[in-house]
């Protein structure tokens, strides 16, 4: 008997008919003779909604602890209807909200971070056969004020409960067969993955690939709890999100992803004394700007050229920032929002030489300028040319992931 | 300074616009130097959603833990929305559901009663200057699960609220200006009391008049707590509903009230026997059936008829048990389900004599025959047929509460 604990998303659980299809699906894992924990996200579509009325009361900026209680009203509606409808199907099941099993968080709201989990209550039903129904993407402070851990929290809540419970694993359903080497709709040669290693997803979902929540990787990987990404409409095995020893033999490059959501900002002719990132980069992160990469280049006659890229949302607020530093310290800017970055990643870049050249050299067969270079560990990015996103991404697919590509190895 | 516990129904949070002028109203008696606790239902229409959703998943007995987990969605959303809009509007106020105050109740979900209150938060959330957002409808038992006090139970919780804190009144306000002499869509001339005692005012409310729960008018008399019972639609004063002791030179009748969900059913020809009328109302009563008026004729040779009311919705029901019970005792059985019952309710009753048979006498100047009769110290009730309802309040009014009516007493 494993004690499993699954997390189904807002899609999963979006009507009446899609509740009673998830309840069928955890009583048959039950009925195998296992225990269940289960975490459910809000209704698709009643998280927006409640959004949208807070903002109408409550302004752009509601007072975060009142959004907290509105929000966190989604996930109870749906824990309640999720244990109605198990228990129609004639199996016990109880739902909890974050209060009731101790989620304890601290005092962040809207982006809580999860501090201990009161199991008592949980085990208790558990062993009396009932499926415990857990409120994701909740908690409570010391002081009881409800909160919430931020959008996509859900998978968050799954994995700190079962890292609680001493989980055999945590499932996680969504609506895609599991981690695919590249987006499906862009390369139709994208292929599931049987395994992963817990680095390599979280450089994949950094890089663009939604199918998981960082966070809630991470956590799992700090606990090595073994994560099962698969589909919430068919039986398939998924893929299993697990610690790097156990993808033995894994592949050179597990994927290519790619993110258009970015924009690039350059200042040129600017002065090499100590002190000047700062300069540049104080503001925007007082501004709020998340910066992605930065590339300073080396140094001639005294000057230099720093490029960094964010978000494109952020564009514009962060050239009329960068462009004031400019003024100040006699340096030149120039953007561009109609850029890409496309990557790489694969545990196998780590003992292996030549990935990064080698896709370079894929590049430039297909005429792709690079723009910019970031490299970690396990990872090669590049932002590119919007208009060459796909082209790029699917040459670098058929390049180093689909048959008769230049260093095919066997998946384990 | 004054403590005020305000109380808003479904109908006075409706929608965005509404919840902003119940945020604005507040905040007028809060800037008049008084504190402020506001207790608030679900949104107009919400229960109703969520009640649906609960039979589609949980079919027509959904199980009453899981229904107060949904239910009680209802109203955490309308506190922090409520709370929000006063915080724009510059004043700080702060929600708290059931649990965050220690609104500790039995476990009877779906018809839980409150046992205790911690007013400990609240007192120091009022002493700060800001407003308490209080849910109404709900609260926790003693393992911490959510309960909730049945339909209504929002008028009850404000008046628990007004106990705990010793406030100095708990103003409840709906969408009518207070409470009528008689119903005003059937009574043109019907006319607000200025005061109404307790015990008359649940006299009027378990006859028909809906301005008010029951339950939570005794809860007020039993604690000494005023009611103000007003509209939110404009800031006329309404009606005080006190002690009896403080309606001096009360109206000899406070009100004509009328009930058209009513039946009634008749058994003839029963032997008059010790026991025969556990044998008729003990099936009823296991059966949820809740009997109002008994009425059992003088015994004549041996036999004796009986005749009950009960709610229209039950009355196919119940005609079907007592015909069984007809049938084991040889008794017959008929029926009526187009009746009425129309009250007149008035402290006056007490100490004057006539009252009824001045009631009897302008029914029968109309030509309405009384089909049942039931008195108490502070009304009388008769059963009429239902097309004569109209007719016999108009006369009633006319004759106990208009200008010129037989023994006209001022108003305090």
């Amino acid at each position: 008997m494993a004690l499993i604990v699954q997390k189904f998303g807002g899609t999963s659980v979006a009507d009446v008919e899609r509740i009673r299809s998830v309840a069928q699906r955890v009583l048959a894992t039950v009925a195998a003779g296992n225990q269940v924990a289960v975490v459910v996200s809000a209704m698709a579509g009643e998280t927006d909604g409640l959004v949208a009325l807070a903002r109408e009361l409550g302004g752009e900026q509601p007072d975060p602890r009142e959004y907290d209680v509105l929000v966190s009203t989604g996930e109870q509606k749906t824990v309640a209807l999720l244990a109605m409808a198990m228990q129609r199907l004639g199996n016990p099941a109880r739902s909890f909200i974050g209060a009731q099993i101790g989620m304890r968080t601290d005092a962040a709201h809207t982006r809580a971070r999860i501090s201990s989990i009161d199991t008592q209550r949980l085990r208790k039903v558990l062993d009396e056969g009932a499926v415990a129904v857990i409120a994701g993407f909740q908690g409570v402070d010391d002081h009881g004020n409800i909160t919430t851990l931020g959008r996509g929290g859900s998978d968050t809540s799954a994995v700190a409960i079962a890292v609680a419970l001493d989980a055999d694993v945590c499932e996680i359903y969504t609506d895609v067969d599991g981690v695919f080497t590249s987006d499906p709709r862009m390369v139709p040669k994208a292929r599931k993955l049987e395994r992963i290693s817990y680095s390599e997803m979280i450089e994949m979902a950094s890089l663009g690939a939604k199918v998981l929540q960082i966070r809630s990787v991470r956590f799992a990987m700090r606990h090595g709890v073994p994560l099962h990404v698969r589909s919430s409409f068919n039986q398939e095995e998924g893929t299993w999100v697990v610690p790097e020893e156990e993808v033995m033999e894994g592949l050179f490059v597990s994927g290519v992803t790619y993110n258009r959501d970015e924009a690039k900002i350059r200042l040129r002719g600017v002065k090499d004394l100590p002190g000047v990132a700062a300069h540049v980069f104080t503001p925007l992160s007082d501004a709020g700007i998340v910066v992605d990469m930065i590339i300073q280049n080396l140094s001639q006659d005294g000057s230099t050229d720093i490029t960094f890229t964010a978000s494109r949302g952020d564009y514009a607020q962060a050239l009329a920032i960068v462009q004031e530093v400019a003024t100040a310290i006699g340096a030149s800017v120039d953007g561009d929002d109609s850029i890409a970055k496309v990557s790489i990643v694969g545990l196998g870049m780590k003992d292996h030489a030549g990935v990064a050249s080698r896709m370079f050299q894929v590049l430039a067969e297909n005429g792709i300028n690079i723009q910019l270079i970031a490299t970690s560990e396990i990872k090669v990015s590049v932002v590119i040319e919007e208009s060459h996103t796909e082209a790029a991404v699917q040459a670098l697919h058929a390049a180093f992931l689909e048959a008769g590509a230049s260093e095919p190895r066997p998946e384990c």
